[in-house]
């Protein structure tokens, strides 16, 4: 592995390298070890063409716990706005002796392209409507470590489809790793494509969750929502919002994920937001433990 | 202690371990010792919902002066704007392992809820027009360093008490500390409820000065003053600005502090500014220090 | 040396000793040795008026490869939009305990007055038109890695030498470092006082191609072009942009440089740009070292 673009580009064996690595360093984060120095030296670029707090403070510290250098590039007021090209920015990033550069941008492919222009690792850190492989990484790592396994797990993923690269690298990954995903939504948030897509789909929530050992939400994007004709943010919430209720109607040990940040009383009810079913913030902290295992197994190469 | 959110949380003994902790750290600040391992591995968080490079600054460099690592997270542009609570936010910090959250917000009693949901040291760099504590510990650092006491020390606070989280700050701490003080502000600039703080209150600088060992100036917010119906600038500046004259009328050794950025020509000539007797520089300078201190004595225990 | 304002401030030997040291420490960037320790614990802050994000990371870097602490103190949003005098900030910075400040300010002058309020060292990092120290010197660094030396070498400047902080640091230090330049521009994109510089000027680009070592072209500001009333940007690109057919006339291991970003089909021709005797990206590559090699000397003296 040299560069992290797609879920779709790791086998089996690579995937569970990384997911294995991950708690492996999980332990770092423990009050005994806090800081290894594997990456001293080396430097992190986050190259940040959208904001992104979250991913980007996850990205940061992961780095500065394995002793990476991190320099935050952010492109607003950089020479990105006075006309610099993503290949120029590219060149000056490696010319700088960038060893990562963890790219978030709002073109689908960006990362791929700056793959071919610098000799460092590229991380995709989401690429428009394209992909996220490290939140598929961290919510699969998250899954395992609740129910045990990934192979035969029955996944859904629920809301906007359509515009979610969340969804779409956590189908690849989750079907390489033996998991069967069911996606969930509306038609009007559904890609054209998804009848390729190696995934169930079902307009219905309710028939879906007693068969579903994880339910996934995806952040609802009510700008989004009215570009696709959909009837109203009520109209969502009560179709596929899931509440107390519906809660109940999921296997025992059933447990709900979502990226975040949450829109409480949407996709999903303070009361299902605040359960210990509720993986969202121990996503967060497997996203550092993930991070960390993507950065030490592309960087750390002897 | 495990957060600092008040002032008023303060015993005695407590802020004056704070005060002699700094003054041993300050040391540090010489060029033969530049820097300690104290809190090599942890992660100190600065959470600024509002702008301030200077009090931001100072706390990056005492976390980084202890071998800390450093996230900015600023509230620009992050989820915040996609309609993440304070308590989410909260969440994501401490499940990415936060030792110590720094948070700047414009609402009153917003640190006093994160500590709510943190596991990690809250320290409250300032919260809406309620306290900014870490400013009056520099405060009276920087009285005991000049001045050589704090107990029975004379200290007018002069300016727009009102909405001065320093002004609120400083009473509390001074007084436990065993110092007298009087504030000094048109009535109009005073809020409602100042005859239930431990201090006195009078209308007239000139009354003041003589019986002052220091004058602690605050800045003039000009936009503040108008919804006050405050007459003018320079009708402020007549009876509340501190010049040379004024300055003369003063005991011979007494100070004049500021918190800094000044308004020359409003509250503070030029020519004060610029004396000998004014501690503006030595307060910034003694505010790492001071706060080295607090992350010290909050996250270093074992 | 005590700080790096001006160019025009560097005898031949200490110029030459930059260099010098910025070949030494270039090794640091290779794979083997990759950071030391000889500023740690001192603190660089870097001080941005205006936007630069190359130029900051450059200086980023550099920094933290010497181990010094790093604090990006962006003049946005702080203190300076409440009022804050540069002198105060200055004041400020220094009570903090900088031991450098690098400044990038939309003011010519901004660094020498700088320079006058701060007892840490003041590193030029562009002042309004005025002066690019740094910059001259990887430029420098640059020509002596690819053509061996400086001596005699000749060089022309291509473009708005007007506004072009990088043409007056260059002319300054080329000459000091015995190379002749000749600047190259229309009448209107050179300043009144051009004839008091020691160099020679031409308004005929294609007579001094086939005389030159080397072909330096700074980027064309659309904007400030109009200012100077000149015809048009293709009327420019036709008079002063370097392209295939007039590289071809120019010595045949003569090199063309460019600080970036480039404006690709406007000074600069696609084909030049991503040909091999383009140093662009080298440029960038040199600039870490380089300012590696003044934070050193300024900084890391016992």
């Amino acid at each position: 592995m040299r560069h992290l673009l797609s879920t779709g580009d790791l086998s089996r064996d690579e995937a569970t390298l990384i997911l294995d690595t991950a708690e492996e360093l999980a332990q770092v984060g423990d009050r005994s070890v806090k800081k290894l120095p594997t990456l001293r030296g080396r430097t992190v670029v986050n190259l940040f063409y959208e904001d992104s707090t979250r991913t980007r403070t996850s990205f940061e510290l992961a780095a500065k716990r394995l002793s990476a250098d991190v320099i935050n590039f952010s492109a607003k007021g950089s020479s990105v706005s006075k006309g610099e090209s993503l290949k120029d920015t590219a060149l000056t990033l490696q010319a700088m002796g960038a060893d990562g550069v963890v790219i978030r941008h709002s073109a689908s492919g960006a990362a791929h392209r700056l793959a071919n222009w610098v000799d460092g690792s590229v991380l995709n850190a989401g690429d428009g409507t394209h992909e996220h492989p490290t939140q598929a990484l961290l919510d699969a790592f998250t899954m395992r470590s609740r129910l045990g396994r990934l192979e035969g797990l029955r996944v859904a993923i629920v809301g906007d489809i359509l515009h979610s690269r969340v969804a779409r690298s956590n189908v690849l990954l989750l079907t390489t790793l033996g998991a069967h995903v069911t996606l969930v939504a509306p038609p009007t948030l559904l890609p054209v494509s998804v009848h390729t897509w190696p995934c169930e789909v079902s307009y219905d929530l309710d028939d879906v969750l007693p068969k579903s050992d994880v339910v996934m939400l995806l952040r609802v994007q009510a700008e989004r929502m009215h570009e696709s004709f959909f009837p109203s943010e009520r109209e969502y919430s009560r179709r596929f919002g899931l509440d107390g209720e519906r809660l109940g109607r999921m296997p025992q040990d059933a447990i709900v994920m979502h990226p975040g940040p949450m829109v409480r009383g949407m996709e999903i009810s303070a009361e299902v937001a605040d359960s210990p079913r509720c993986t969202v913030t121990e996503q967060v902290a497997n996203g550092v433990s993930l991070r960390m295992a993507v950065l030490y197994l592309l960087l750390g190469g002897s």
